[in-house]
């Protein structure tokens, strides 16, 4: 498709794609656009389904089943005559979470992060739990907290026992760790025993998601009942949200699993997503890692949720679990590159890192394609976030 | 107060109480009432803050910090001239959840309870996990799935291993119970790093709460994340939300910690509540208890959630936790009170109960003071709801 639009060489953003954000122009309220190369394209102003795009969330147009239609609106105006009085350059605008989230779960679903975790936490024992490999293990997050790419991380305060004599105080996490994971946002109508293979009709769209966490406050704190202020102090997302719609090509075949789930969570259409991921520390590459071969995908995620009856929302949003792949330099997480500190990074610039450090800057990246013409990049452009230090008591 | 409006004797809904909810009128879009006696109170058309009560739900208003100013304004409408014309019974009333909830969050702060279901899962082991005098317990829920008394609640299905093969297999909770609990919540601005002592200025009202789990599928699923199918299928509010202005009168010392928790923890005001509470299974008295002496206070429980710099948010929720006194007529759950089903109930048409089974109705009330004209009842209504067998699939 020819537009009149720029999109520069290798752009995360070209026609093929289009995904919504959320924009708040200087002096105006928030508005829901589509992204095209370093622009986003202001959708209401352009008279496209003003009623859903002049939102400062995209959770309307998400429920009204209407995304590809604008999708296409959009991809029409923009081949269409020069409209660029409706572009505006994405660096000029406050760009914003794009999603009111409703309920936020996160899995546990990369068989190598599993199984990581559990050689570290568990040495000498059988690293993955009996349930593992029978059910998308998950839990639900603290959804007031996700906040989008760039917006700074201060260092969370937990109970964690002092070595000295174990008795447990209120310290600066010493063990801040990132996890690389991918974010699903739920669309539709409210549904619930969803059967995976349906997953496309209420997964609107997918963003890279920052899962910080405390690895010392988990330690001490997620006994019976599961990680809460390790997790809960935030989660980053990156703001464009891409379609089901424009990944549909990089769909693909899961692991087969071994056993087979129980029905419920049998499909039969591919659901794993061929995406490449990456993550640089203050600029340094540590990791690069692909997403097809999550054990469970995320419309397995979706039917498991959903299976007791539990209804869906507009704005739900769900995280796949750390993605980690088979070899050291796929680990998505501080806590297995560095197995657990044993082994400290060496950045670029000679720098040792066990954990994450004040002034620290963690960067996620995730594409799709791009290597020939008859696959065209979908990106998804960054999840970025700076550590700051743990503000003091009274401030 | 002398009020032209009739209370009939020990309701729970004198006028010293005045709590707020939502009711959908036929015919009429949802606004904000307080209740008194067997009526509600259209505060909208009584010109009462209009821009807050004239509103689906009540965020708005708890958010604006105007609760307690609002209600002595329904008090002094009520003790002047006869408006008869704003009251409406409340049986004539649709009445729907009263807020449109945050983040929902879960503690298991009742010492008793958490004594009672360590003694029942880890038989001749410590009863009490290490950090439990320590922190609050506590793990994010469902928010989404928040329904109001009256709603019915279908069993939910669940992995379990079947007894014959060890295989999980998806079945109806073979083993479903409730949880008598007390609910907050929050109001005001946006805050993080709450002080205890702090508390009532963040949390704007409590109601009862009804923490519905399926125990076969929690003691599957929950290492090492948590429970989540367990209980994310439902989870039943009372509606009518008591502020914490009617309660000062009965907020009272808690028990003495020991050991003396950290210093965020630690507060000077009294922060228990007198409160009584009682559970009915199909009308048969099962339990009757107190929720003054539970070891981790409101309080407490949301300088907690907030010392990692997690912020709060109008409409935000949090469960006390099961509530068990020392005795065993004062267990707050069908595993506790039957002890996992070795000593099954006996109800009071001769029927036996080790879990609930389809068609029980299970009823939970809550009210203080009542004793006295110097205590006036301030009651909570009750929240109820009843058990349906698990729908057919395909339905």
């Amino acid at each position: 498709m020819t537009i009149w639009a720029e999109v520069p060489e290798g752009s995360d953003f070209p026609i093929e794609n289009l995904p919504f954000g959320v924009v708040r122009p200087a002096g105006a309220p928030a508005r829901v656009v589509v992204r095209i190369g370093d622009h986003t394209l202001d959708l209401a102003a352009a008279g496209i389904a003003p009623e859903l795009t002049a939102q400062p969330t995209i959770n309307a147009l998400m429920a009204s089943g209407r995304g590809q239609e604008i999708r296409e609106r959009a991809g029409e105006l923009l081949s269409g005559n020069d409209r660029s009085d409706l572009l505006h350059s994405v660096d000029d605008m406050h760009v914003v979470v794009p999603i009111a989230v409703g309920d936020y779960v996160d899995f546990y679903s990369s068989l190598h992060h599993a199984t990581n975790l559990g050689h570290i936490m568990r040495p000498g024992a059988e690293p993955l739990l009996a349930n593992w490999r029978h059910l998308p293990v998950g839990y639900h997050g603290r959804s007031g907290t996700v906040v989008v790419s760039g917006t700074p991380v201060a260092r969370p305060e937990g109970l964690v026992p002092d070595p000295a004599d174990g008795v447990p105080r209120l310290v600066p996490s010493r063990s801040l760790d990132f996890e690389l994971e991918v974010g699903f946002v739920v669309g539709g109508s409210p549904a619930s025993r969803i059967h995976p293979d349906d997953a496309d009709r209420h997964v609107f769209g997918v963003v890279l998601l920052n899962d910080w966490s405390a690895r010392d406050v988990q330690g001490y704190e997620y006994q019976p009942l599961g990680p809460n202020l390790a997790k809960s102090f935030a989660t980053s997302i990156s703001p464009w949200v891409v379609t089901i719609d424009a990944l549909r090509r990089y769909l693909v075949a899961p692991p087969v699993q071994d056993p087979q789930p129980d029905p419920y969570l049998r499909a039969t259409r591919p659901w794993a997503i061929d995406l490449n991921l990456t993550v640089e520390l203050n600029g340094w590459p540590i990791t690069s890692t692909g997403f097809a071969d999550m054990y469970w995908t995320f419309a397995q995620q979706l039917a498991h949720t959903t299976v007791n009856g539990a209804t869906t929302r507009a704005g739900d949003l769900f995280g796949s679990g750390t993605v980690s792949g088979p070899t050291p330099g796929e680990r998505g997480s501080m806590i297995e590159l560095t197995w657990r500190g044993a082994q400290p990074l060496t950045l670029g610039d000679g720098s040792l890192r066990s954990f994450l450090e004040d002034g620290d800057t963690v960067t996620m990246r995730g594409w799709c394609g791009g290597e020939t013409a008859a696959r065209p990049r979908i990106g998804f452009g960054e999840v970025t976030g700076t550590v700051l230090p743990t503000p003091k008591r009274g401030a």
